[in-house]
């Protein structure tokens, strides 16, 4: 059933990849960001990743540039269009930056996503996708995760305001049979779309691990600091579920489907991953082998509450999304390679933030 | 040493007693209230409660009609005074309302808790103290219930969003030192002014026992529902820590002296409680000596998310505030009758909700 999606933060790493597959699915996608983390070259109408989305699908976005807590802007928007599902990743996501402007994060992140609902709701929208996280469930107590893991022990704002969130879904799912919400709980999404044309592209230095790789094997970096060896994993270092992002934009779809096709009332959540656990270690060595570059790390304490491992059950969205993880670590290397290696700066190809 | 203290949601039950004594400990008073559920005559300047608390005192307040989630209205305010301390009351606060309606309950609560925040870091003012909620408990796995209980299974969005806002002021805390918080849980805040002037008016039914059985003594309800008497107490009816409001809004004086003789750095949260647990019947039986009516009862099924018991420890109060409750059982009584028997109607000496 083809639908027009809005998408919140649609210009970001996720989301930009997520308009991409419903561009390509058929959909009519209509795109809202603030830019908060978006390159936008001047006099151009789109933000670059958008632009580059539209020349790999050859289909047109339709782009507002505008802020979910500004409940004006909002409104008009879905004034001028008949919107069927909102999937939303607009948030902001550093987790030192959160514990830093914990306020920030709580207000872009539960004031902007209550915002949202409240306009939402006047425009009697009630199909949502949320861009949850593995953060949710905290220090893992078993594993691989299931859907049932406790959740709500996070240890910053940034998992919180992602736990607090998902509370307030469903409580607005009991409070409104109307409403059906699926929260999709992202392990870590690395990679990029085939074309190189569009990646991640964070600002200044990157809080995660892949883009920091990718940022030495290019030469923007000197030295890849692995925070712990001495965790109770193989090697040490710490293990994480690395999924595709073009895995990870394909699970919206298939969770956007079961909600256009009346397939779920109420509140559901999935985990997004790939149910393999990957170290540091086992990264850098992939990522060597995909760019043919060595990689130069050292390893330096643990950071302050990073976990061992954590990886996911993907049994839930297999069964109920039919959905499942077709990409591995080689892919998930060399697409984040050909994106880096063909965009050095990210998508300002003058920017140079070293 | 005397203050400026802003008051949000100053008309309240809670709020109007706490401005009370405010003024007489001589601090001068900014109160602002959304009226949404305050009494206010037309013509007046003041709701009617704090019109009242203006004749007991012999004292002016200051008050403005504000949202605290307008931002800019809350910014004139902070403009227009030197704010030496914040006390939050502002919230909706029916556990039964926060299950039908959770996402007014989230704006008001956490959004409006945030936009204050903000406008208070814009205008470097950084002494807090919050209405926060035995409720945060949750169900007590202890009792006495001591400050280091966990917090957060809360079953209804009302107590989520007093939980959320207290990790909020947590995170606010550690990640910027300028700001000093004192979170008071609330246990059960009954009784009213001995001026028999001013005291709780429910809207429509009463969500609290206290308001229900007076109200069926001076014959407004013909009968008072006891809802589970088959729990593990000793009558078989729910027991609950009754604080005097007069004791309660002293706590809040504590708080703010200690805040603002910079006797705190950071965050901390102090139950405001007696210690003492009374059964509902225990509650009735001294209503009824106190007015010198029966009460007439029924027991009806639980209540979904209704506890056996609840009681603080106040031991922590005590040692840091200084502050005890001073008021037994026959002053709850005695106090919240006077109210009702001078006023069957609430403010509104002429209004019927019936």
């Amino acid at each position: 059933m083809l639908s027009t999606i809005l998408t919140t933060g649609g210009a970001g790493f996720i989301g930009s990849h997520t308009v991409l597959e419903l561009l390509n699915a058929g959909h009519n996608v209509i795109c809202i960001d603030n830019e908060c983390n978006a390159y936008h070259e001047k006099n151009e109408l789109l933000p670059e990743s958008l632009k580059r989305v539209e020349e790999i699908t050859g289909k047109n976005v339709t782009y507002y540039n505008v802020d979910i807590r500004d409940k004006n802007a909002l409104s008009s928007v879905f004034k001028k269009h008949k919107i069927d599902c909102v999937i939303h990743f607009a948030a902001l996501k550093a987790v030192g930056e959160s514990c830093r402007l914990p306020l920030q994060y709580y207000q872009n992140n539960i004031t902007g996503t209550s915002v949202l609902l409240e306009v939402m709701t006047e425009n009697q929208v009630f199909n949502f996708v949320y861009s949850s996280s593995a953060t949710v469930y905290g220090d893992p107590i078993f594993l691989p995760i299931t859907e049932e893991h406790p959740t709500g022990a996070c240890t910053n704002p940034y998992g919180k305001s992602k736990y607090f969130t998902e509370e307030i879904l469903k409580d607005l799912c009991v409070s409104d049979n109307r409403w059906n919400v699926i929260s999709l709980r992202y392990f870590n999404p690395v990679g990029a779309h085939k074309s190189g044309k569009i990646g991640e592209d964070p600002n200044g230095e990157p809080n995660n691990l892949m883009p920091y790789i990718s940022q030495v094997a290019v030469g923007k970096r000197t030295l890849l600091r692995i925070f712990g060896n001495d965790y109770a994993t193989e090697d040490g270092t710490g293990v994480r579920d690395y999924i595709h992002i073009v895995d990870l934009a394909q699970g919206h779809l298939s969770a956007l489907n079961k909600l256009i096709e009346g397939g779920l009332r109420g509140f559901a959540v999935y985990n997004l991953g790939t149910g393999k656990g990957y170290s540091v270690l086992d990264m850098v060595k992939n990522f060597s082998t995909a760019c043919g570059i060595d990689i130069p790390y050292e390893f330096t304490s643990r950071r302050d509450g990073d976990i061992a491992a954590c990886y996911a059950s993907t049994e839930k969205a297999e069964k109920e999304l039919g959905w499942k993880a077709k990409y591995g670590i080689k892919e998930m290397c060399e697409d984040t390679w050909r994106w880096q290696k063909n965009n050095p700066n990210g998508f300002a190809a003058l920017k140079s933030d070293l």
